[in-house]
């Protein structure tokens, strides 16, 4: 057995936004699968915004991926060839296995995939770790109360729509932030948010303020930059900020000139008893099982809506994740391997 | 019946740090207490750093202090006359009627001291707000595991000392941080803090980091600036920030130039899982009868440590208030009525 697959490496480090350059497509030899062990071909690929960190050379809650080391992520995979009693032919796993078209496991870490997901890429989107990241911050930070108002950036994506569509659930009014037409009107009409606000519009911040008559109580922040600096005022007393994301500043330097914003914040957090808390969704993953109870059969039912924006090939994937830091995809970003 | 008293009065706002000419000491003319009223005569009064706050036009947790209006504040006073049933001359009581010797009541508001109050100043430090606010933060936001690193900032003060002796009980490191030599042996000697860093030292930094080896768990934040800085590298993932003082920045201005310190920090909130939590300790008021019956027993039996810094006269109040602000003080600061 002699298979050629391919993956994508990170070639240099980016110094602010990833360019082309930063990205090496490479063809390799896959090796066979020994005794104990499988190999998987790669159906789908998940682009999330955190894997921009992972470029850098900095230590974060995970670590640096090498130069010239295979692009990090999560895949759907189809078992191809097993030498493993637990895992037969043609099963689909969930795998961490990165920007590659093969791998050969043991089967350590994976997680099969049983017939919930339908279509299979929910595993990666509204029922995947997106998914699991926007119900487990939501719960357990952000705790929304009836008649609350929350407020969602990044809307029409995998965490912010499914942060939207739950927080109605229980009884909140939710406003949405998106950018562009299309997306505000989606986040609007197809996934019944109160009210929409586009970010690009020149005059965002009091079309905020609008849409948000009473204040802010539960805000989760996956954007930072320009729309933290609109949502920070609207801030009601013990309002709740899940911190999961930060994608407007991925791509900024650490030493920003200008205003220090920090003391400003803390005269806030202090004088509005705020409450702010990162998390990073494997400290939830035993939830897991509870949020597929919960959401998948909402998905089956189409109760919750979900949209996907999927790339074909591999050679194609560096484009889409660099789109991916400016909106540029409209719902999940997956790529299909060829 | 005709009584004399004296106020202060806030008699300009200040710009940064606050100075003599904003305050002002006045004779007034107390009238007769009617029917259902009493009469108080204000024994201590307690100052405090959040009346920085008050001097400000600017909206907060709390309504700004007029100009020409009487500086807020806590004060113990006794009943020198009373026209209603509940109260009688000579009793104690907790009243809010500011800066000033006389009060007349109609009794709203008023809290009576009992005998658990001992000397009765401990109403005003250990067993009044300030120790309520070191019970509550460390309680309900801060809660210190056994073998964790709590950090407590202005560590001789009633809120520090207090945070840093119940998380000793709690099975908590406790690491100190004070200014000067004097300060820092109470911290060590007295209270029995494990480590003890004296925030005027040139090697402060390193210090801190030196008495920390294993991180940050818990920083109840009382002060902010240089302090904040020095703790913010060493905090660990899911570390516990209760925000409910910032003594540092209180006299400083909004719009600080330089870099803008807000995306480290909102991605260090991210990366390390970390909870900030502003509080005010009114939200934890019911809590007070619990704070009560613990730490009571623990002051009477001299097990919990406290320091008072009793200063006589209300006329020396404003300068009081002004090194307060500046670390002056040593221990809980209080005026006495002349």
């Amino acid at each position: 057995m002699q298979i050629t697959g391919q993956q994508v490496v990170l070639a240099s480090r980016p110094d602010g936004a990833p360019k082309a350059e930063n990205f090496r497509l490479e063809k390799v030899t896959v090796r066979p699968p020994g005794e104990g062990e499988i190999l998987l071909a790669s159906r789908y690929l998940s682009l999330d915004p955190y894997m921009r960190g992972r470029m850098d050379d900095r230590k974060s809650y995970a670590s640096p991926t090498p130069v010239d080391g295979v692009m990090e992520g999560e895949v759907i995979a189809e078992v191809i060839y097993s030498n493993h009693p637990d895992f037969t032919v043609g099963m689909h796993v969930l795998s961490r296995s990165g920007w590659s078209s093969h791998c050969v496991s043991n089967g350590d870490g994976l997680i099969p995939l049983d017939d919930r997901f339908k279509p299979i890429t929910t595993a990666l989107g509204v029922l995947g770790m997106p998914g699991l990241t926007a119900y487990t911050g939501l719960m357990n930070i952000g705790k929304p109360a009836p008649g609350e108002t929350v407020v969602v950036a990044a809307a029409s994506g995998p965490v912010g729509s499914l942060v939207g569509q739950i927080a109605k659930k229980a009884g909140a009014r939710v406003v949405g932030i998106a950018g562009g037409k299309e997306k505000c009107q989606y986040v609007g009409e197809t996934l019944g948010f109160d009210e929409v606000v586009d970010h690009r519009s020149p005059d965002f911040v009091s079309e905020l303020a609008k849409a948000c008559p009473n204040g802010i109580d539960v805000y989760l922040e996956l954007v930072g930059g320009e729309v933290w600096n609109a949502v920070f005022p609207l801030l009601n007393p013990y309002a709740r900020i899940p911190v999961c994301g930060l994608i407007a500043q991925y791509n900024a330097n650490d030493s920003q000139k200008g205003t220090d914003r920090l003391p400003v914040l803390m005269r806030e957090i202090l004088s509005r008893s705020i409450l702010f808390r990162g998390f990073i969704v494997r400290e939830y993953w035993d939830q897991r099982p509870e949020f597929l109870d919960e959401v998948a059969p909402w998905v089956a039912s189409g109760d919750v809506r979900f949209q996907e924006d999927i790339v074909f090939g591999l050679k194609n994937a560096p484009e889409a994740f660099m789109g991916l830091l400016e909106g540029k995809n409209f719902g999940k970003l997956i790529v299909q391997f060829d």
